[in-house]
C-alpha cells in the first residue's frame, strides 16, 4: 500500500467495491421507456450517477461493515443508496446554488432546464427509497426499517444545513460566526458524508440498531474538516477537482475562509468585500481575483487549514478509539486511510 | 345526507376525519427551532399543510379502510402521509409550472425564493417517509414496508407524468394525441389521487398486500375524469377554486380542451393559437380571452365534459363492482359520494 493518502482511492479493494456500487446503481435504475419523454427522464436520472465520482460515502459504509465483521454484500444496496442520495440532492443543490459545473460537466439543469431537473431529482429520490426497500429480502424487515430511519434522519439534517446556507445568501447575511458555520457544516455535510455512512456500515454488520450517539462526534469533526478541505480546494485545486474554480466566491458561499477574512480585515477591505457580494454574478466572475488577494493578505486560507488540521487530528484520535478493539483487518486499514484522505486530499 | 354531491365534503364524518388528518400532520411537523434560519424552514414546511384544502386523498384512504372493515386509526398515519405527499410535490410543481397561486395564496417560492422552496419541498418529502415509518409500531414491520412500496410506486408514476407534461411545454410540442394526454393524466394524477389512496385503504384493512391490479382500472378512469374536471374548472370556476383563473392557458398546459381545440380548428385559428403560446407570459395574461373564445367556438369544453362524463360512468360502474359485496356501511356510502363529487364538483 502506498503511503500517499491521495492515492488511497486507487487501492484495488476500493476500486473493486466502487465497481460493485456503480454496477448496482446502473443495473437498478430504469434504462429505456417506449414513451420518448419518459426515456429522457430515465436518461436524466442516470446522468450524474454515470459521471466520474469518488464514491467516498459508499466506500465508508462498505468498509465499516467489513471492519465490524459484516459482509460486503449485506451493505451493497445501502451503500449504493447513499450514492443515489448524493446524486439526487446534488441535482437540487446545483439549482439552488446556481452552480455551473458538476464532475467536470455542465450541471443537469443547464442541459435540461430547471423544471425538468427538479422533477428528475424527485424521481431519483424515489428510486433511492426503492433501492433501500430491496434490503427487505436481503436483511429482513426490521433492519430495513432501521436503515430507512437513518436515511430519514440524514435527509432532515442535510436539508436543514442546506437551508441555513441558502438563507445566509438569500438575506445577504455576512454576520455569521465560526460556530454558525460549524453547525451548518455538521448538518449539511457531516451527516450524509460521515456520520450516517459509518453508522449504517456498523448497523448492518451488527444486524441491529446501534447507540444513537455512535460516530456522531467523530463524524461531525471529520465532516467539518472534509468541508473545510473542500472550501480550500475550491480556491487552490487544479483541473481534477471537477467543480468551477473559485465557484464558492462567485456563488457567495459562506466558507470558514470568508468568515475569517471578514473577522480579520480592515474597514476599507470590508467595504470592497461587501460591494463584491452585492454585485451580480458577472461582476463576481470578472473580479474574484481581488477577493482572492485579500484572502492571502489576511492568511485566511492558512487559518482554515489550521482548523481543518485540528479537527482532523481529533477525528483520527476518535477513529482509533472506536476501531482499536476490532481485529486488525485490511478493511480497517483502508477505512483509516480513507479518513486520512478526506482531510488531506488534493482533489 | 344531502343529495348535492358538491356538499359531500361538509358531511360530519368527513369533517371529523379531515380534522384528525390535519391534527396528525400539524402535531407531527416540527414547530420551532432555536436557530432562526431552521425555524423559517419549519415555517415553510407547515405553510401548504395549513392552507385550506379538501383532503380528498386522505378521505379516500380512510373511508376505503373503513368500508373494508378496518379501523380509521390504523389508516391515519398513511392517509396523513398522502396529504404530505400532495403538499411537498405541489411546492415543486408550483415552481416547475411557474404557478402564481395555490389554495388562494401566493405559491411558496414567491414568498421565499425558488432555492429555499426546492429545499423545503425536499425536507417535507423526508418528513413524509418519517410519518410513514411510524406505522411500524402501529401495524408491524411487514405492512409498513408494503405501504412504503405503494408510496414509491406512486412517486415513480407521478414524476413520470409530471415529466411528460413538462417536456411538452419545454419543447413547445403541441402534436399531442388524446391518448398521450390520457397516459400523462394517469401517471400525473390518477395514481396519487385515486389508485394509491384506494389501494392503501384496502391494504390496511386487510393487513396484507392486495392484488397488484386492484383499483388500477377504476382509479385510472376516475383520476382522468377528475383531472379533466379540474381542467374545466380552471376555465369556468369562481373564487372558491383557489388557483389562478385560466392559469392553465397562461401556463400553456396541455389539457384535453386544448388538444380537442387544436384537432378541430381551421388553419387561421391554429395560427393564432400557436402564436399565443409562442408569446411570453405577459402577452398570454393579457390575451387569453381570445383563446377562450375559440374554445367556445369549437365546443372544446363540451367535448371535454362529455369525455369526463363517459369516464365517470365507467368509474362509478367499476366502483359498484368492487364495493358491492361489502356491507352497506356509511363509509361505503360516503366513499361513493366522494367519487361522484370528484367528477362533478364545482370547486
Amino acid at each position: 500500500m502506498t503511503n500517499n493518502t491521495n492515492d488511497v482511492l486507487s487501492e484495488p479493494e476500493i476500486q473493486v467495491n466502487k465497481k460493485l456500487i456503480d454496477d448496482t446503481i446502473i443495473n437498478f435504475l430504469p434504462k429505456t421507456h417506449s414513451i420518448q419523454e419518459i426515456d429522457l427522464l430515465y436518461n436524466m436520472m442516470r446522468d450524474y450517477p454515470l459521471r466520474p465520482a469518488k464514491g467516498i460515502r459508499s466506500s465508508i459504509c462498505l468498509f465499516t461493515c467489513q471492519a465490524f465483521g459484516g459482509q460486503v454484500n449485506d451493505a451493497l444496496l445501502t451503500a449504493s443508496s447513499l450514492e443515489l442520495f448524493q446524486n439526487w440532492i446534488l441535482i437540487h443543490d446545483d439549482i439552488e446554488d446556481e452552480s455551473e459545473f458538476r464532475r467536470g460537466q455542465p450541471v443537469l439543469h443547464r442541459k435540461h432546464t430547471i423544471p425538468l431537473a427538479i422533477n428528475a431529482g424527485d424521481s431519483l429520490h424515489g428510486r433511492m427509497w426503492s433501492l433501500l426497500q430491496n434490503n427487505h429480502s436481503l436483511l429482513g424487515a426490521d433492519i430495513t426499517l432501521n436503515i430507512i430511519d437513518e436515511f430519514i434522519n440524514m435527509l432532515n439534517e442535510t436539508t436543514e444545513g442546506q437551508h441555513m446556507e441558502l438563507s445566509w445568501s438569500n438575506t445577504n447575511d455576512w454576520d455569521i460566526s465560526q460556530d454558525d458555520y460549524f453547525i451548518m457544516c455538521t448538518k449539511k455535510t457531516s451527516w450524509y458524508t460521515c456520520i450516517t455512512p459509518f453508522r449504517l456500515g456498523n448497523m448492518i454488520a451488527n444486524k441491529h440498531t446501534i447507540d444513537e450517539n455512535k460516530f456522531v462526534e467523530f463524524g461531525t469533526n471529520l465532516g467539518i474538516a472534509f468541508q473545510i478541505r473542500d472550501d480550500i480546494l475550491n480556491l487552490t485545486a487544479d483541473g481534477k477537482y471537477g467543480k468551477e474554480y473559485a465557484g464558492d466566491l462567485i456563488e457567495g458561499k459562506r466558507t470558514l475562509i470568508l468568515i475569517h477574512l471578514l473577522e480579520s480585515c480592515n474597514n476599507s477591505d470590508r467595504e470592497f468585500i461587501e460591494s463584491f457580494f452585492n454585485n451580480n454574478r458577472e461582476f463576481r466572475e470578472g473580479n474574484y481575483q481581488q477577493l482572492l488577494d485579500l484572502i492571502y493578505k489576511y492568511k485566511s486560507l492558512d487559518y482554515a487549514t489550521n482548523i481543518c488540521n485540528e479537527l482532523s487530528e481529533k477525528a483520527l484520535t476518535e477513529f482509533n478509539n472506536i476501531f482499536s478493539d476490532l481485529p486488525d483487518t485490511r478493511a480497517r486499514l483502508l477505512l483509516n486511510n480513507i479518513t486520512k484522505y478526506m482531510v488531506s486530499r488534493n482533489w
